[in-house]
């Protein structure tokens, strides 16, 4: 029982998978990836966040300017994390059931079968969202909101590109697509839950 | 407590439909709709459901070619079937909690908040389930099966244009789209009326 949660920014996909995984009595593995990461390569957990979620570019300090093509060392240790993460969620789920948030687990599992969930949600929702979870010190305008929320989906896109043929966000890709648009999503995982244990145990092949 | 199932031909979203309305124990509409277009107007049933679900060329007779234009007549009744169809739908919504199987009901009722529900699956699913569900005297071979998926499909899209800004399948114009490859649906509906009850009472805004 292999659940993978892809998610647009704000969506409350990641909350979503949280709650999943303790309804199901299930490990979640989200930013604990990242720490393995880190630790795997003596990198600072911060930079491998932003490694892992961002772009290229975005990883790479802005202090230094765009002017310049990003250095060989910069441009290695993407490709190093993206590896990494990889190998580190394929050994995550062969140690048993879990849900996975995000890290392209949806295709980098493909041979496992897991049941890939993708949330999204329309842009009021997930503006509403980002702005009641954002700190007080990091409040940001609508504009720079909606930049970060588009940036955000454009790099996991783009990340996604990389092992699958079928696009991020594609309905095709997934088992199931839930629109959180105006939901409180607590409300929604009981009934997920069950959902997913019927999913698994649904399969048609077997009723023959 | 009104659901709006559209589906790709052979994914199962009939009786998927169906199958919620007898857990949710409400009325379900789909053939019903057609048999009241055809005794409001007066027309064959079997005529006003190729209306209905084909496109207008695919409505009218084969036999007298494509030569010549669509005949004011037919393009009259096409369009007299499609008007009454919207009327129907928004009197049967307004009688009480339901499930509407198709009828561009997911657009056409967009005012009273429906759950939007899609069903699709991928080929090899769909061709199964049509294979299995053809009488013997229309057994169809894989490649007119197909071709059969793909024209009406095309036809929902093409109708579904006219009432609605977001795309036939497009994830965003759905709040549940559910893959049902290799799935027995029977054994999905109980978790999903759960679903549906729990997504009906979980408003966001009704929390704060």
């Amino acid at each position: 029982m292999i659940i993978t949660i892809s998610r647009e920014f704000g969506s409350g996909g990641r909350e979503l998978g949280k709650r999943l995984s303790d309804a199901l009595h299930l490990p979640c593995y989200d930013n604990e990836i990242i720490e393995m990461i880190s630790k795997e390569h003596g990198l600072d957990a911060g930079y491998v966040a932003r490694v892992s979620e961002n772009s290229l570019r975005a990883a790479y300090p802005l202090t230094i300017g765009r002017r310049f093509s990003i250095p060989y060392k910069v441009m290695e240790q993407s490709i190093m994390v993206a590896v990494t993460q990889q190998k580190i969620v394929q050994k995550l789920a062969q140690q048993g059931d879990c849900v996975i948030i995000g890290c392209c687990a949806d295709t980098v599992l493909a041979h496992l079968h897991p049941l890939r969930i993708f949330v999204y949600a329309d842009r009021p929702s997930k503006l509403k969202r980002c702005q009641e979870r954002a700190a007080e010190q990091e409040k940001f305008t609508v504009a720079e909101m909606e930049r970060r929320m588009r940036q955000i989906d454009k790099n996991r896109a783009k990340k996604h590109e990389l092992t699958a043929s079928i696009p991020w966000g594609a309905k095709e890709g997934y088992d199931l697509c839930i629109n959180t648009s105006g939901r409180e999503i607590k409300a929604l995982v009981p009934a997920l839950a069950e959902y997913i244990k019927s999913w698994f145990s649904s399969e048609y092949n077997a009723m023959e």
